[in-house]
């Protein structure tokens, strides 16, 4: 454990970490809510709020996929992504939806410094995130997709909007952090 | 479909891709499998080897999470990655393993261009890419994790990595193609 530099559980949460926190609007699949709880311990981000029927820990299904990572990311269940935001938005994050939508911007184009709070949401993995929800947000990213199908799995889709996050502030909180250990 | 502005099997299967091949080496899980075909179709990669005891289509489990991208993508199975490396060789890929070892380049460092032909082995989720196949192999690339687990699912870790090869050449064959639809 020690060589690789991996945290503890305790040592985990009180970490510094990045300002993101990511929002799962009625995920069908629970192994995908466990999929995200391994990203955002790896990515070493602050919070998962879990919406609507998406599954919530203890779980199962979550605890298979997430591998322990369950025990060590923060997480809030909310009823609605309403309420969800309410509080987001009092503690001054930024909110985006992962949506292809008109006037979304690409991924790419993102340019997120990790001295500004933010906000991700996930939909659902038939329907996406709700339009009510989009309304709410302050706008919505879209992962450039050129094939056949036009979609991610959706714990795939986190993967890459968070590693998109992670990559362009990598002298932020998590390798200033990694360098404390 | 049109209005998306998403490829048919046969466009998809004529166009122009990145010159991306995914060699999935000992997956223990089809719906893995299935997941990184989603991603290969949704960033239009040029191929997909599975390795070893990786299952292969038609496949129940792999139909389930690659939903039709199994029909697009073109695929390959090899027994040993030796083989499969040998293949690649001849075809000009230079050929990484996603693992984390001495001496490996963390993947936002990578400055892959896509005039470049790369291939990426994906190893099993428990014990990673064997070592016999890393030292067959140019380099290691790493994801720089921070966490608890220190590690991603390995469906996700494709996305992660593959993604960071499409952002940096969205002005290459991908976006031309995109234009010419």
């Amino acid at each position: 454990m020690e060589e690789l530099g991996r945290l503890t559980v305790e040592e985990f949460r009180t970490a510094s970490k990045f300002p993101v926190v990511i929002v799962l609007e009625n995920i069908r699949s629970a192994y995908n809510v466990g999929s995200v709880f391994r990203t955002a311990d790896a990515f070493l981000l602050q919070k998962i709020h879990l919406v609507g029927f998406t599954a919530t820990p203890p779980h199962k299904e979550i605890c298979k996929t997430a591998l322990g990572a369950e025990e060590s990311v923060e997480w809030q269940y909310f009823k609605t992504c309403r309420e969800s935001f309410e509080q987001l938005r009092a503690e001054g994050y930024k909110i985006y939806s992962v949506e292809q939508a008109k006037g979304s911007t690409e991924l790419q184009n993102l340019g997120w410094s990790s001295e500004q709070k933010i906000a991700i949401i996930f939909g659902n993995e038939v329907s996406g995130v709700e339009q009510s929800t989009i309304l709410l947000s302050d706008g919505c990213i879209e992962i450039p997709q050129y094939g056949m199908k036009h979609s991610l799995n959706v714990a795939t889709a986190a993967g890459v909007v968070l590693w998109e996050l992670v990559r362009g502030n990598m002298n932020g909180s998590g390798s200033n952090l990694l360098e404390k250990i």
